[in-house]
């Protein structure tokens, strides 16, 4: 294709605390920007929960989708072969990919995701096509790259390298996230290093591996990857947080489900909790903002659990937390809330997670795995290194946690 | 007093990354940070129209006011001789007051405080000394403590010490937010040697002073100051955002006298822009995120104006600026921007600032004067640096700006 | 004992790029840094030959030294419960310990060892012990001083608690060096969160150990070190100096022996090179400044070879290396070399090191094992980590390397 | 010219602390850095004395030398403008000329450049232009480039430009070293935004100046520079280190001349300390490695100054010092030494320096200056910046120091 991608009169430069700047040379990256959809991710946290335990972590998916971007930009410059294997075109749609692969996302999309049929993806997808700003910035340059990028983001490009780029075990968009989630917690377990892994990175079969001389930069990856976990994304507190966030939802939905007045003074959720299709529309005006805006109105609700669950969610008065032993620990647990009056199916809230050392918590995908460059062999990143092989032999680890208020005591 | 301050079980600590950590412990502290009116802190950006420029500021004033609170208590911990001055009571007394001074803060205040009477000084005092559950945790430890520590916090305090700590040329709430802003900005300008200074104050005559060995990080800090006002503070692009923010409150304002019925959507709002007094149950629900959901309102209002700047603000469609040279100028953007068919009252935003290179903004105080102990003399900081001397030979540097919206040219 | 330990007039600082400062607060201690053989550690590099690799790995010795005495002075202040269980008189040796601990050493003590009978933890025993003034200023404050210090250096004391704090698997020499190299040589693998680990060590019966929520940063602490070990301590182009090194004792060796009068211009070195006992004067005097200029007057040695491997050695015309794979291959390489005139004894250098992936390279001690309390019991570290146990079933990693000249070329 | 530079085979990268890495790509570059004369930096110190205050700074000239390279070539890459108007031979030759700035430099050369003829910068053309393993490798590559080197290097190069990137107020060296010795001593006063600054900096009728957009970065830069030299450079521990060394070489200078036999044991110093040529093998081999082993040798010669000297020296045992107030009080001071036993020549030392706030220690050069481009039209920087006007406005500081023996007591 012979498409014609118009530069900016001027680079632009964003400063940016973890890649120092934000480079911009492309007038269309600068229109996506500018886009209502996109500066609407402005008003969405990065980290739902976690600023319940580090108060600094009040970083926003605008950050870090210019972050994506930028790496990925600068995989293209870096990556030794990439910015000869790819056309100005994929490259192109690879950047508007990287800028691009969270715009679906709501105000705490887990624990809304779990309680309704909304899926962020889905949401990306139709901004990316249906009619949008974003839609028509993308078009106006070429009528094919809304679907080209879409199809980058959600693995349906016949390219895999490219989808590989945006989202595999070592992609753009993890490695933004540790950087920027470590630089925002104070946490210091989530840094490795970027430049070092780009610089020992190659193009192979039309597939991005590492030399064997980039091994130990991906495990100390790794490494900050499996600790960010532990430490800051599966904290307590921040899913006791979600968790009063999940009951929330639940019960705003059992209430629609009963068509309660006690939600006409929040209508704005309703379509987000019963069935049936959601517009774009309503999408792009629930953020954050908006949400917490419900949550205070919720303060004041008709509805008793309602205005108890939205008012421990702002004043921050959250549940407490015990290690899941048996049922019967279960029952206890229920039987102390029910008596403390309390409805439990609001009030207790399982939350049951595992994690092998060495794999993602979301895909398991073959494509997406990590292969060292050996004498010329691809080899498996765990065939690779001891490290990791270590990883993969010791067992997954369990989280079982119960959460339910603070006053209750069992037993 | 022989007031009991109880410690808290376990000495809290939450990572901060500007500090570390922040050392919590008395459960005083520890309950007036669980307060809901402390709480309500996360919902408002430390720097309100800043993160349109530098995109990573998204930061709150409740991690800054904890921040402040721990200058206050390193500075107990770390000044030669300060801990020893004080008593227990007062010592306790300053902390309240480094966590709680910016209590009264409302959204955007800067924008907010120059079209109404709303003053967030006033605030302050009302959530200290009236019925709030600041109010009532300080009183349950001694009757006495909220009047003191709002005393110190409105420089009615009869020791000067204590005011000094916290709002002078030289205290905890500046040290803490020039840091931490250039932390979040990814501004290099604002860092300065906050452990060296500490180390080099000490009280003299019932007043922190400077020893000699600290004049260069103090002259370090002046010119931090200096700059993360022009780099940050100051910025053109956070003005235009202020700007549209205060036309916005204009509007709802003019509308709200003329008792129009566009305000009822936003009913929230006209306590504010309305005379008479503000409840303190008003003042706790209107954050950022209430302001920011009655925007959204607001772009599906009746009232065109009011309609076309929010939508502006939440997808920064900021305006235009260009350095005021004279009154016919103005008069030529007024008439370019009448013909265009706006309100000249609302899309032609005038804001003059002046700064003298080593004076504070905001107040003129001789009290909080920075001194220097030179053989056993105190010297005024401009006498014993010949850099700060040159500060205050220079000029004032004025910044005249005129912002209007985009499409607008004029001659 | 009842000894009174004297305060410096006034507490030192020393600003240290790892730590912030270093903090003396004891007259001893200020003069033990003062003492010559304390000062003589500026002249001897931490790294030897690493800054052939990492140019910025210039610090000495000397930094060490005050780096592991203030972590030893921070255990003692932050370690929960450590201050107390310890009477002032094992704090001070304590700290001691710290200061003097490689006092020994010697100029490349690594490769000066391999050939000599020189032993570095000889020598720190005699300078503590012996007439030095190290020893006086000891003694001066109580006779029994220098016994008690270097017994627990030596891990002769009988309170394990003690040696564990100066030499373990997680001891304040290590947790100086891993962040100290690591800041030195620009490389980022070696840092952990030190703050984090002092605040969640805990004393139990009589011996420090990690609480169960500390578990976290001693896998990053493990890491890092063995992340360290091979991107820095066993690069081969260090080794590769140290090979030369190593050559060049062996040929001086080799000659002392012989009773050559190559010698003569360098007889400083004899009595490290040959047998017999070697006094402190003698140690005192050769730091790595005589070293250097030793061998600058080898370079005009009548020896053919000294003259050759010194100016190798000063000029970086390091050796080349290969993975050693058989016998025949190293006969290959030792003809080869042989015909190009080389002697082989000098000019073809092996290289053998095993690492598992969790054990120290120096010592396997039950006394200096990692244990973490959980649940009110002690389990050893790989019991508690599930990622500590994947390093321990992942098999010892060999590193086998041949050494010789650039211009030589097998088969 | 149509000379070939060829590129290195793979192209090179050294960790570095400073700048994250320094890139090697002529193949030029790389055999300069592994000349002897260039790997001789390696054995001297950046900064002579100053790591007796500042006990980390222990980095060399080769390092930083390494530093200011890779600032041209920075520079080269992105000043705007800059590539465009310099040819591949200037390109090379700017580079080789960062490289080889400060390959004259001697052990000490403050002190020793006092006390005797040798001049640096004549030796730096000197190992450029006579016969040495730098001379023969740059006329390899082409017969006039060491002229071309050593002309941009000494100011001689008809180009302004040139010169101005290598030596001038804002030049490679100073952002460098400033960089560098911040890091390396751990004050943050040196810290300015390099990246910043060369994005500012634009070519203008052949000389780089800057954007209005980058005043602040160079008020800042100059506000580094200023606090560096009283922080760091001028410090007095360091100066009672270089007053003792200049002592130890007027000694040997007055002990030469008088034909002393005491000198017989550290001959190789005599060439530096009398009259006559100083031949490049001579100073080849006077580093500071061979300069310390010689006051090690000195510490038990037969002239007790010496004697007395290089034992402070080596052990820290510095002068005290006092500020110089009158001539009655230096008559005190030194009757004092002198009826202490020790001569004054040697025993107290005068250093007098003084500084305005905005000029450099060394030169005074039109050329030099800082402009900025503000609407079409050059201006000088502290006629464009208030505060660097203050700076200028402000008198100079005086710093007049006497140094004597610590035990001496005076009135």
């Amino acid at each position: 294709m012979s498409i014609h991608f118009k530069e900016c009169f001027e680079h632009k430069v964003m400063r940016d605390t973890v890649h120092g700047y934000i480079h911009v040379n492309y007038q269309l990256i600068w229109d996506l920007i500018n886009a209502p959809e996109f500066q609407r991710l402005r008003r969405i946290h990065q980290l739902g929960g976690t600023s319940m335990v580090y108060h600094t972590a009040e970083h926003s998916r605008f950050s870090h989708s210019l972050g994506v971007y930028e790496v990925v930009r600068q995989m293209i410059e870096k990556v030794s072969g990439l910015g000869d294997v790819l056309s100005e075109y994929e490259r192109v749609s690879l950047l508007c990919a990287g800028l691009l692969h969270d715009i679906g996302h709501g105000p705490y999309s887990h624990a809304f995701e779990a309680v309704t049929d909304v899926n962020h993806e889905t949401f990306t997808d139709r901004i990316i096509l249906e009619d949008t700003h974003i839609n028509r910035i993308l078009t106006a340059v070429d009528a094919q790259l809304p679907q080209v990028v879409s199809d980058i983001i959600a693995h349906r490009h016949e390219r895999a390298l490219l989808t590989q780029i945006i989202s595999s075990q070592l992609d753009a968009d993890r490695m933004d996230y540790l950087l920027r989630d470590s630089y925002f917690t104070g946490v210091s377990y989530g840094e490795f290093d970027l430049q070092r892994i780009l610089r020992t990175m190659i193009v192979v079969d039309d597939r991005i591996v590492m030399k064997e001389s980039g091994i130990h930069a991906v495990e100390d990856y790794i490494m900050a990857r499996y600790q960010m976990y532990w430490q800051v994304y599966l904290h307590p507190t921040s899913r006791s947080f979600e968790g009063i966030l999940l009951s929330i939802f639940n019960r705003m939905k059992d209430l629609t489900l009963e068509d309660s007045d006690a939600m006409d003074c929040v209508s704005f959720f309703k379509p987000f909790v019963r069935e049936g299709s959601i517009s774009l529309q309503s999408h792009y005006e629930l953020d954050e903002s908006t949400c917490i805006s419900g949550f205070m109105t919720l303060t004041k609700s008709d509805d008793a659990i309602l205005r108890d669950l939205a008012s421990r969610l702002l004043n921050r008065v959250l549940f407490q937390y015990v290690d899941f032993e048996s049922d019967e620990q279960l029952q206890k647990i229920e039987n102390a809330v029910n008596t403390a009056g309390y409805d439990t199916n609001y009030y207790v809230v399982k939350d049951f997670t595992t994690q092998t050392l060495y794999q993602t918590p979301y895909e398991q995908n073959v494509d997406s795995e990590i292969y060292v460059s050996i004498d010329g062999k691809l080899v498996e990143l765990s065939q690779a290194s001891s490290i990791v092989r270590g990883f993969v032999m010791g067992e997954a680890k369990e989280d079982r946690k119960v959460f339910y208020p603070k006053e209750i005591r069992y037993e």
